[in-house]
């Protein structure tokens, strides 16, 4: 027996959702059915209303409803600093961190191995921020990947001549984990990233 | 930094959804911002749709986009067996099986611990159903679980002079399952309705 149409049409839109795997996709659809119909309705509004009014913001490029989001219009922030990421929910994770220097996101997540090119992630609105404002230092914060680190050292050369510190986030161990299950490369980068102890 | 409100709607909507916790709601959200407009709008449109055109079968309960569903109409079924089970997703597991008659669908998680009341469970609509047709017997497939089993017993009471055979699926031990790991409960049960091997 096959599902009603629009229910089966249901099940392989939510199937199509991260993490949602069809028997997922099934539970959910069933629990849709059971909502109360304004209840129901109300995240079909939700999804029309985010995908309709939420942006990137023109400065910066977090997803925003205002032409200019809350960050960039923060004047409590250091204007010092420029830290740049693939997406917006790498920005969210950088707050919940001591920072509160603006931020530039890409919304892009750079996988070259995918086809992405180089070339094709346009810089250039990066480029004018930092000429026209008063960033001394941009921290690049893309992904701890190959992606991320050869976008990392293609943004440090194409901004080698326009007076800006570039750094990295530092590499190692993460904190609470087990040197027996870190993976060999981030343990040779917490090697080679070692610091003296202060006495 | 929060997110923008109506981004942060969408999250709290999804997060209500079974399986889907705060982070994973916030990770759909965002794959939902960076889908086309189309593709995003798609399941908007597809819950609505569902939601407004799927009702319980006006005869057996069974979700359906049509007045009597697919499997009340077919008429190669067997109308001698009658499958009453809680909810859709459990048919959909039955016709798995090789099982060919017609179903009765309560709609109704059985959970009287919650406080739902047995004469809370409207089965009037079952018992004209096996008063007027051909039934012979009445296979009861409501959950594996004291509520299922309180359930069971209520209806072969309250059907007991419609000269119906009432009957109820088997317990036992679960096939792959390791009898090391079975529970005390099932494994009591496996020795109850254990069976002599045929020669």
């Amino acid at each position: 027996m096959r599902l009603a149409f629009p229910l089966e049409k249901l099940v392989e839109e939510l199937s199509k959702l991260p993490g949602i795997g069809p028997k997922g996709a099934q539970r959910i659809a069933f629990y849709i059915m059971k909502l109360p119909e304004k209840e129901a309705l109300s995240l079909a509004v939700a999804i029309e209303t985010a995908r309709r009014t939420v942006k990137p913001c023109n400065t910066c490029g977090y997803l925003t409803d205002k032409d200019i989001c809350d960050i960039c219009t923060d004047d409590k922030r250091d204007n010092n600093l420029l830290c740049l990421v693939e997406e917006s929910k790498d920005l969210m994770a950088i707050e919940r961190t001591r920072y509160n220097g603006k931020y530039y996101v890409l919304n892009t997540s750079l996988q070259f191995m995918n086809g992405v090119d180089l070339t094709g992630v346009d810089i250039e609105p990066l480029l004018s921020i930092i000429k026209d404002s008063s960033i001394s230092e941009l921290i690049i914060a893309t992904n701890p990947s190959i992606d991320g680190d050869v976008f990392a050292r293609y943004i440090a050369n194409v901004t080698r001549d326009l007076g800006v510190k570039v750094t990295r986030l530092a590499y190692g161990l993460p904190i609470g984990g087990d040197i027996e299950y870190v993976d060999q490369i981030t343990l040779t980068r917490a090697f080679e990233g070692r610091k003296e102890l202060a006495e």
